[in-house]
């Protein structure tokens, strides 16, 4: 169906297109901010996202919405319009639910906390962020009330459908208390098997950055992304930003471990390359958008933990790394699978290998509902961080920095976003699982260095419905059956276990 | 005086503030589409533009401005205050003049015409812009028509106005018809003069990219840019963007020819400085903008004609050439001098030397009045400008790239920038001549290459004022007369008569 739409619908979708442009215009403004913004232009561009914010909340909220809504839920819409259809009173539903001076508020402090929480961090020093986190997380709570009262849901739940639509802590929970159960064991046996084995060959570096950007980019290249509308660039932290067709990932880069900037990319390129594959059709539309954040996290974690760290791309990985590097013995494939595979209890959740990982995002899921509930005071969130860091791992953060101040998102004001990873990664072992058994032709393609077999079925199966299906919609879609934890168990079973 | 403001003018200051911010958040999109933005991501840049422009013009022209305006204009404010609610009067006037559907197709418009025109340039291939940029030009007019009847002004002159508040072509024009009387026997006495002497040492080069980097970033420094809040960066054209706590210059780097970095960094720290020196009170409100484009380019030339190309500065800047570039006899200041001060009728307004260049503007602006005026057709541009061209300089451009293809100003929907440039390089002089006459440290420091005392008295007289005076209104308050050629006329026989 193209245009002309009929009318109501028709005008809507010029609103979504505009609401989706400015969407763009920040989200090309936060790369910049990562990426290129000196540090004093914080302020300022506090107050930019703040306007951004308001505007955007003044338009989604326009009185002539409800009728134009009603209106075009009458009209006759093939099924592809009527999902974005659905998906706009999705969307307007929550956008009226928070008023325009709290979004803009909560825009002006999230800003001003992350300014303050980049100090803090660099100086462990939590007392200097906690009356601005505390101004956040009071922010976020009054905009869960107002978002929870709109939709029926706990003021947690109404957070963490913003991030995956549809998901709920009872979906979450039971999930969690499974992963808790299978993995500390399979971790003890690990880091056993692992000290009784050899000791894998450590890189030798220093790996000069410029010989890392090369190697980056062509791995960029071989994941599928194109240059003549992406870059990649260095960020603190690697993310993947931009427009579908101005793609902005970043990575980090240390001359003493190439691995990081490495897997940073693949990763990135994961999140990028669904970015590109979402319908075209629906660009800057609702049902555009991806399907939620545990969806995009499983896109990258199929590159980086499935296919990358998988036996099969090691193996044409080698020669490649020396080739860009320079030899080392530590470049063998079942060296590197060693490296790449090795679990660690450690305190950082990014460093996490991904047996260890969903305990830090379980850390962080009991104590994200106990702040927005209430029941934990950001006074005492350091020692409850370390008292559930305890009980999860038998260890204790030396520091904040390395405790409850290592992640940007609750700072940043992302409350109900941390689940998503590791939902992501069990849905990565599902779909990876499911890609593999219809196409054998991908772990082939691995071997060889080629993501190109495993995209098209991603692209397919996964980036083609758009925000069209939930987590479980695009997992039934794809796989046959709603996300469970049988595939991950699976795959860490097979990869940790006779090893 | 400090918030709290009287009721209406509060309302109203948070209603400009957020227009300000929306603009800073334009300017960081389009340093970044010039510096950064691969070329697939222009189309949906344009979408972000329009977006804000729609967004934005909503804002200024939502229907409870009339009446704050009406409210605030009747409350006691300090003349400051009174001042920036005159100015928030005039900008509201603008802005409601022209239809949002108009705003947005401009937007739009321009974008797709500024990235035809970068193709169009390159293959010196009018046609291919010719459609699109007629587009503009009908927009143009059709917003100019309605500027011009809500405020009174012909078409033109309210574009015009925009640019440099208070400038109307009866202003410009007699001024123009002075410099085209003296300034072609000037050159031509100019062109015997160089023919009959020496000629000046070429520099040998290359000079590597990298030293012009640090060299250029040093002599920043020197004129007064502060790196922890500015970022010096590479575009095909170079400009001054971000926002003042946040500075973006940007420069180009030919190997051969390190002059043409180091003249446009200066340059764009003239640009750059006025934006930081500009009243912090008023940040983000109409009276904290530049008084207009044509203050803003006498900022630039201030710095870099009459300051940077003059014997004192040149003494200083030789051994710091053979410092960073190595040594070459063309360094010598009174070969520099020969180098930067070379005067050439040539076919590119943004190479031409002082003398010529307000000939360049003069073409434009004639031509520009005609495209506005619906005398002169898109499809007859090319012809026009060849035989304006020749009438100015008795030289035919050898092909539109060289000729009307060559400034993005059109291309971009800019009509009625171009008078800003001339009249601010009459303006530096005339700015030059009274800060040196009442600071004789002034030389003596450039001298030793600092600007200091030069940017304390510009500080002082010039962008303390901020947008509260036009550009009379400056040059009443810092010179104590209005503008005119009498400075830049002695200016220019002084450094082109006597050598």
């Amino acid at each position: 169906m193209s245009e002309p739409f009929p009318p109501a619908y028709a005008a809507l979708h010029a609103r979504f297109a505009e609401l989706g442009a400015l969407a763009e215009a920040g989200a090309i403004l936060s790369w910049d901010q990562a990426v290129i913004m000196p540090a004093a232009g914080a302020a300022s561009r506090g107050e930019q996202f703040a306007a951004l914010a308001a505007v955007t909340h003044r338009a989604a909220t326009d009185p002539a919405i409800p009728a134009l809504l009603a209106r075009a839920e009458a009209e006759a819409l093939p099924p592809p319009h009527a999902a974005n259809l659905r998906l706009m009173r999705r969307a307007h539903t929550r956008q009226v639910a928070v008023p325009e001076a709290l979004v803009a508020a909560r825009a002006r402090a999230q800003t001003a906390c992350e300014t303050a929480w980049r100090d803090a961090r660099r100086n462990s020093d939590f007392a200097a962020v906690a009356p601005t986190l505390a101004e956040v997380v009071r922010l976020t709570r009054e905009a869960a009330g107002h978002l929870g009262a709109a939709t029926g849901l706990s003021p947690y739940d109404a957070l963490m459908d913003i991030f995956q639509p549809g998901l709920r802590t009872s979906r979450v929970a039971p999930i969690f208390v499974e992963l808790e159960s299978f993995l500390p064991p399979l971790i003890e046996a690990t880091l056993q098997r692992q000290a009784a084995g050899p000791v894998p060959v450590m890189p030798r570096g220093p790996f000069p950055i410029a010989a890392q950007q090369r190697l980056t980019r062509r791995l960029a290249q071989g994941a599928g992304l194109d240059f003549a509308s992406a870059r990649l660039d260095e960020s603190t932290h690697p993310f993947s930003g931009g427009t579908p067709e101005d793609t902005r990932i970043t990575t980090r880069y240390r001359a003493d471990d190439f691995s990081q900037a490495v897997l940073a990319v693949l990763h990135e390129c994961g999140h990028a390359l669904y970015e590109k594959g979402l319908p075209a059709e629906f660009r800057r539309q609702p049902a555009g958008d991806s399907a939620g954040m545990a969806v995009h996290e499983s896109q990258s974690l199929i590159i980086e933990m499935q296919a990358s760290r998988g036996d099969a791309f090691l193996g044409w990985l080698a020669p490649v790394l020396a080739d860009e590097l320079g030899p080392d013995p530590a470049f063998a494939p079942d060296n590197l699978g060693k490296l790449w595979r090795h679990v660690e209890k450690g305190f950082i959740r990014v460093e996490a290998d991904e047996l260890t990982y969903p305990l830090h995002v379980i850390l962080r899921f009991r104590l994200e509902q106990a702040l927005i509930a209430g029941t934990l005071a950001v006074a005492d969130l350091p020692g409850a961080w370390n008292d559930t860091f305890h009980q999860l791992f038998g260890l204790t953060p030396p520091d904040d920095a390395r405790g409850c101040l290592q992640d940007i998102h609750w700072y940043d004001g992302a409350f109900g976003y941390f689940p998503s990873y590791s939902l992501g990664a069990l849905a990565a072992a599902q779909l990876s699982q499911a890609a593999v058994a219809a196409d054998p032709a991908i772990p082939q393609a691995l071997a060889q260095g080629s993501f190109a077999p495993l995209l098209g079925w991603l692209r397919g199966h996964v980036h083609a419905l758009g925000a069209a299906a939930d987590l479980d919609g695009v997992l039934r879609a794809a796989t046959g059956r709603d996300l469970d934890a049988t595939a991950f168990r699976a795959h860490v079973a097979s990869r940790y276990s006779n090893k």
